[in-house]
């Protein structure tokens, strides 16, 4: 519990949100042992909080850390970072409005990030997918990649492919989603899972199919924020129960 | 426990069975942290009961309100009741024989709400929507929506569309179901998503599908109705060991 | 306790068998509230056991009941039979050598009997359909039907449409298997449900499917009878800790 | 526990590994009741460890056996072994860096063992496909076959089809995937079932499908090895509180 003091930059309910939200997002299966959340530092500016390289079922306070602008750990802290973390260095940096990330290899998305179709909001659960789903191609950044974005340069180059949009994909990889805090993110990546679970089963019936229309997408998506705390409170009695 | 008291307009019996369907239908997956389930009141004619807003996991007898025929809390009544609530108190207005409803995001269910397939009976666990399945679509009533039933004249729009059905789709959104009791609102939601399911899965062999004829959907729904208290048994003992 | 006396047409094993099957019929979902096992009485001849009309995973021995050659109670008995005990009595009549039966609503099975393409072995788990599944049209023997075997003639017309087979689809409803006892018809249930999700699955990919020869089939069904032991000792396993 | 003597031709923390790999893979549902996996000797050359012949969920410490280099038990075990531990005794014997193996009948990759559609890696997690993943058609090399591989030459065959490759798919039965260690070998069985989810999903909407290059088929097999400790770590806790 050594990083829970005074100046570990989150405060306790910041880091709260972010074991019950790993421990969420495993339950849910958007996250498998691979994967991760972070949320915006509330206490240093500049700084990013995230676990430890560790499965997210197993996160607990003991296992957040600390990352500068940069995304690399503050002095002190030798503990293993995830490979990863410059996803969220780079789009914190580039989105001064997003408060936090999730990153997986949520398993319906993978399709859309492979194929010519693109994830649309089919039902107002994944309206927040009307600002577009860009495809982030590894390969126009490093040809000799291993499909990790495993320095800054690369998680600047998918921050350019998120842009202003809520979700992008990641080809051969995985996708990445914001939101204005841990329970929105949360939000996000379970209903982006379930958004392209239905939209691949709505390819078996007698197209086209019927999307939100942007104005819909906007309104809706407003709309959802106002229940967020329906779903949030549910998903973290569900996991509080356990270790 | 002050809502149990004598003036709350519903029976024991009847708040029991409402509080066990919330827990069935979230057990079940017809419901996540979304949907409702609500009665005509047993007691006083006019009104009908519902959960405030509240994930359907959690609902205990506490958690349940009494609405107005239009669908507003009786005075005294300050908590949050659902948004949609209209569905249910407009439906119950046009449909005098309904004494259940469920609302849900049905997952199977969402594409055949977008596509041009129709949600026919495939096997007699799905007679019931021999009746039809008509598909609302929200922007024909309101241009600028957000897809919700957020006021009567929505909720009359989508009764309009559900007509003398079973069930109605709404497009990007969900569906509605109603029966003649808590037990059957509750098995006609539960196998509404399973009919859809096998309909999706049907479309990858060679058609056409031989759905039930309006005879063997009307002889079924009725054979159903016989048996109901099969499953109603299997499903309240499933949740009563739960909290 | 009262069924388990001395007169009670089974053996104790096969008491046991057969609630376990009932249990793991629906622990592996392919019975939910409905569908039945049933097994030839190993007492007396002409009798079959099956359960009261009772949700299978709430089965208990004393819940077992004796049904005579034409699948009616035995005298003094007076509790609710299953309406569609008859599938049951009439393939122990036209199968002498069948010892156990389970019909079931078997999700992905359905939609081969609503469709033109025939469920065939597409892995050595379902060789035994290499003898063949025919599709009962129950429409053929009764027009004003509610799909449901509910007397002795459309038993009779079911067990004609199994013939020599191991298994039979039921349009609109579900499929019916047969085993040399209690293990056999369960694997047989489970591995139906098993091939036919494989074998929906496998048209989404460039055909044709390669299926299992007769002769592999042949071959193989024998096979599985060796191992039979296997699952049979983990599946009791997995219910016996359950209530 | 009489295995576990100092002459078990095993390492404590192999055995331990062993059976963790079994329950873990039974979890997954990569195993059901069948399948295998099993370990290089670490103590004596030529031989190899697996259960006895056990639904993988119930194997223990006590249920191993040492198999020699024609896949026969040490002198002086009289226990059942598995039909087709050939498989395994024919691979180690082709390819001397492999350590562990996985037999599996893993539901998602029988599609592509008998349609003309190839698995192939579709994200990193499956990067280890990228060397090939070729079919065995047992009809070649035993016309009266049942299927399994039940003595040397059929597994000779098999690790002929194998070759150099990580995964080879096995027509109308299952597939076997080799590792450099037992959580190489688990990972892999793992993901080969999703990345075979993924690729029949992603046949649904509008290819075609890019795949992973070799290059980043290659180099993201290395990332991977480099993680393994992370989901290795995790999966062990989920089964270890188990029995």
């Amino acid at each position: 519990m050594k990083k829970r003091n005074s100046r570990f930059p989150a405060s306790r309910m910041l880091i709260d949100d972010l074991v019950a939200a790993s421990r969420i997002l495993a339950r849910h299966e958007v996250l498998d042992a691979y994967g991760h959340i972070s949320a915006r530092s509330d206490r240093r500016p500049g700084c990013f909080v995230m676990s430890r390289s560790l499965a997210p079922a197993l996160v607990t306070a003991a296992d957040l850390m600390a990352l500068d602008a940069d995304s690399e750990p503050l002095p002190g802290d030798a503990r293993k970072a995830f490979i990863e973390r410059y996803i969220h260095g780079e789009i914190y940096r580039s989105r001064p409005e997003v408060m936090a990330i999730v990153h997986s290899h949520s398993a319906s998305v993978i399709p859309f990030g492979v194929t010519r179709s693109r994830l649309r909001p089919i039902y107002h659960m994944g309206a927040f997918l009307w600002s577009g789903t860009p495809v982030f191609e590894i390969r126009k950044h490093k040809l000799d990649n291993d499909l990790l974005v495993r320095d800054r340069g690369l998680g600047k180059a998918l921050a350019g492919s998120l842009g202003a949009c809520n979700c992008v994909l990641m080809r051969g990889h995985g996708m990445t989603v914001v939101g204005d805090g841990v329970p929105e993110a949360v939000y996000r990546a379970i209903y982006t899972e379930m958004n392209a679970r239905l939209q691949l089963q709505a390819n078996l019936l007698e197209g086209p199919i019927e999307f939100l229309s942007d104005e819909e997408g906007r309104r809706s998506t407003a709309a959802n924020r106002g229940t967020l705390e329906r779903p949030w409170e549910l998903w973290k009695k569900q996991v509080l129960g356990r270790k």
